[in-house]
């Protein structure tokens, strides 16, 4: 079996207004999301705003992380920078604040190669004794990594995990079958999709990633216990509840921002009503989230149910 | 007058076997370079291998550098990260090792919007004295710089140049155009393309950035001065005999390796076989340059006189 | 409840050496999907080589089918061109030989915009009477239909239906239950996945229009048919089984050929091994799969017990 | 000596109201660029709506045409379509009608691949003695034509030329000196920008078939006698007029409508208040521009001296 399975939300960054981390609403939010019943956390993934991130921040991000949980669940961190010296360095901050593991894009910025990814994933487990989780995430890094190397990274025992945000859910289904075809038992595999987690729990991942679970940690986990006792109807349905719910992000258009900001703003606005954090503030360039759409984000929330 | 102008090769970073900063050859190098007659150099741009420089070693960079040239050209220093706040951190160190000016890209990894790389800009602006010029790079950082950004940001102080290596000619007119027209005198344009500088001059640019310069600078120098002295069809022969060379960069095919190391693992090897560097080790996960690959490098430098 | 339902392939055009339409064959493997059990063919999709033929041999491929099947189910014929005028063209043609309802993309070539595309369905649908059904195909067509533009052409009665091959699983959700909310009970959704037919029928798509289905349509139909009986674990396997089948269409590597090529040439060896049709050969400028090739798709047939 | 040359624009083609062709205006728009002193022209390209219109019209167009030009100048005949089948076809049209070249762009809608571009363009050679024009508009087929491949067709004798619309200048230019360097002075190689004629000029190539042209068709004789002349400085001066020109092709936003209709729609609008054509309509499903678009183009054409 997996180390690491179930449901992982990829903690939001909650921040004072100078961009410092709010430790306080970081330590609440974590509770939050223990006492729903999540089974790890993700901290510094994409939706951590880990790109806006300076060093000192990530380092109180993961370390406070860890000290909240107390061992509770596990605590993944991510390691998230262009090539690997960059990200060795991350790992040595993972490692030195007691991480349970960390995840790990393929090398951005520059044009790479399958050969070098591959090289990439096995160098830095050289590197470090920490689980890799491999984070496949093409809108960001503009590469989506290869199922077949994924695998054999696995069979090698260069990676623990794979989180799966490509949105490619047949290319996702060839890694699941891929794993149970070569009995790769302890990797772990999950969806990075909030909005398909019944099905990718029905095609046999081991768990999800759900940025939404920052708002609704308890849907995420019904959504788990549902499928494991066989109600995959009410699994279903609590899935599309929260499809319903994930329109918060897209109140901002595209043509006032970003759907980088569009979103997570969407996420740490609902945090924040729903007590969470303290502070809604997103780092910059990113811009806020106008009076009339955190209204709207207000009212998609009562609807939910969840005010 | 813009401060900037003229030949600014962007300098290969080389290397120790540890990847540590080969400062000898560092020095070397730049003094090939000021001997070849160039009228600045960049430093922590793509072809330096920035993305895959640990903070430490690129500080190494700068101060290195910065202290070579002593003040005989003005030295500009990438400041390549993800978003503002990363950004800022780079620029302190510019700041601290004596740079004349901060080289600075779209927000990048995050799906960001016009609106907000306006605000990354003139955010920085606020935060640093030294003049910023924008690095428009969307074969890195996804997004194209929009024109008329630039130009705003120009008007306004935010920006005082651009090294256009979008690749998209038409556009780059349309700014220096707009430069003119708005009488944006300081504001100093460049191309970031080694293979049409004779034509970015003809159009009004002020200077370039070119990567192959690393490898030829005097040819650089010569299409410069050619432009100058009014000798448009000398200028341009010189360019069709570097856009030859160029090809160097594709001795290693797509299917082995990136783009990326087949291009900086050319300009390196015929660095160290020009006596200007001695290795031309390439960062991870780049893959290596093969000997067959090599010797076609060294053909190809011969061909062209260089050797 | 939709008129078009279940199961549906996109049926492979069996060619004659010199390019004209084997219409033997064709009937022939109407006839093998039709004992499979499907419910519907859609001719003159992307499958079918739509692309590649000209007006006369479109012509003869839905007037043959439509001759063949008799009524026995319904036949859905892609209109497949640039732009509106052009498809109207072949909307008439569809007309005369007697299809039950039409399949159109969004315009390409052009560089359109929602608004256009909105205006493409809306002009088409004032010039037939025959049920339109929108093909999302961002593949072929590099855009992407907007789901609230489907759901509003759905709820105007301009769409019959959605065939979507977008591979966006979560975009496909939320027009499953837009359609829902607004209760557009006879707006038939399909996927134009063959990889994930389970999870689809699932999410509560009314059908699949599986490319595979050219070579194995008993499985998708027994998909079809464990998931009516409530059998969810059936289907699953069966789904998988199709999947690993699926490899066939990459046994030819991306140096060599595109994945265009690859996969209708494996769909069309593979439907030729097990006697559907005669002739294997593809509409230039298609290169044709080699021996050793061939013979790899045989061992994965055999694999799949379908030799 | 290529025996295409020169200023080549590629013509837009004038509607009745019922989108039929509005022969009238073409015929008078032809004598236009005549009298304007264009050196071909090049009908059915992409500035022609080709994308939009049936065979018939392609076919009255094209006839059309050569009646009019009655051999003054050459015409060249865009056969655009998908792939190698339906080419050929439009390729009878165009032989019968009397065209004196064909344009032929690599395959669409199909995922294409370099040897079956080759193979594309190898098969089209053997079906017809006119000379086939290269077409690379990676904007509209998404793909852009290898630059070895393109030289080698050329040194085989299938390729008589090269429209190259990729905005590629680098590439381009590789090209340039690959003729050159081959000794291919035969292959006649056109840039398909409007925007930098004067460099493309400047670079070697062979001529251009600007779309502006149908605007200003002066404008680009003008450039390309001062270029012939030596006087290079008025060329520039020339195409940076034009250049800002190009700026009604933006007057309608993104937000509001494609790029396409936008440009093309602007192109139209221009050539009717020139008096040009009779009529501006654009074919469906294109959106029309408004009118206080249309008094920003006409303000725009009065500044540039052309009302």
């Amino acid at each position: 079996m997996p180390k690491f399975a179930g449901i992982v939300p990829p903690l939001c960054t909650p921040f004072n207004d100078d961009f410092s981390v709010d430790t306080d609403s970081l330590r609440r939010h974590v509770e939050v999301q223990l006492d729903a019943g999540v089974h790890g956390v993700f901290v510094l993934g994409s939706s951590s705003e880990v790109a806006f991130l300076p060093d000192a921040q990530r380092r109180v991000v993961v370390e406070t992380t860890v000290d909240q949980v107390a061992g509770r669940v596990p605590v993944l961190a991510g390691c998230i920078d262009m090539t690997t010296l960059r990200v060795a360095e991350h790992i040595r901050t993972a490692e030195a604040a007691g991480a349970d593991a960390v995840v790990v894009t393929a090398p951005y910025y520059t044009r790479t190669h399958v050969a070098e990814v591959d090289r990439h994933f096995r160098l830095l487990h050289e590197r470090t004794a920490l689980p890799i989780v491999a984070y496949d995430i093409p809108v960001a890094v503009h590469t989506k990594l290869d199922g077949g190397m994924v695998l054999d990274l696995a069979a090698d025992g260069v990676l623990a995990g794979l989180k799966d945000s490509s949105g490619d859910e047949a290319a996702f289904r060839a890694v699941l079958l891929g794993k149970r075809d070569r009995g790769l038992d302890s990797f772990a595999v999950f969806t990075g999709s909030e909005l398909v987690v019944d099905a990718a729990l029905a095609m046999g991942a081991d768990g999800a990633v759900p940025g939404l679970g920052n708002v609704d940690p308890v849907g995420y986990v019904l959504i788990h216990d549902h499928f494991k006792s066989g109600n995959l109807a009410a699994a279903r349905r609590e899935q599309e509840r929260l499809l319903k719910l994930f329109s918060i992000t897209s109140v901002a258009p595209p043509s006032r921002m970003g759907r980088g900001s569009a979103g997570l703003g969407a996420f740490k606005a609902a945090m924040k009503m729903r007590g969470f954090i303290d502070n809604a503030v997103m780092a910059p360039p990113q811009l806020p989230l106008d009076d009339e759409e955190l209204l709207r984000i207000k009212e998609k929330l009562a609807e939910a149910g969840l005010l």
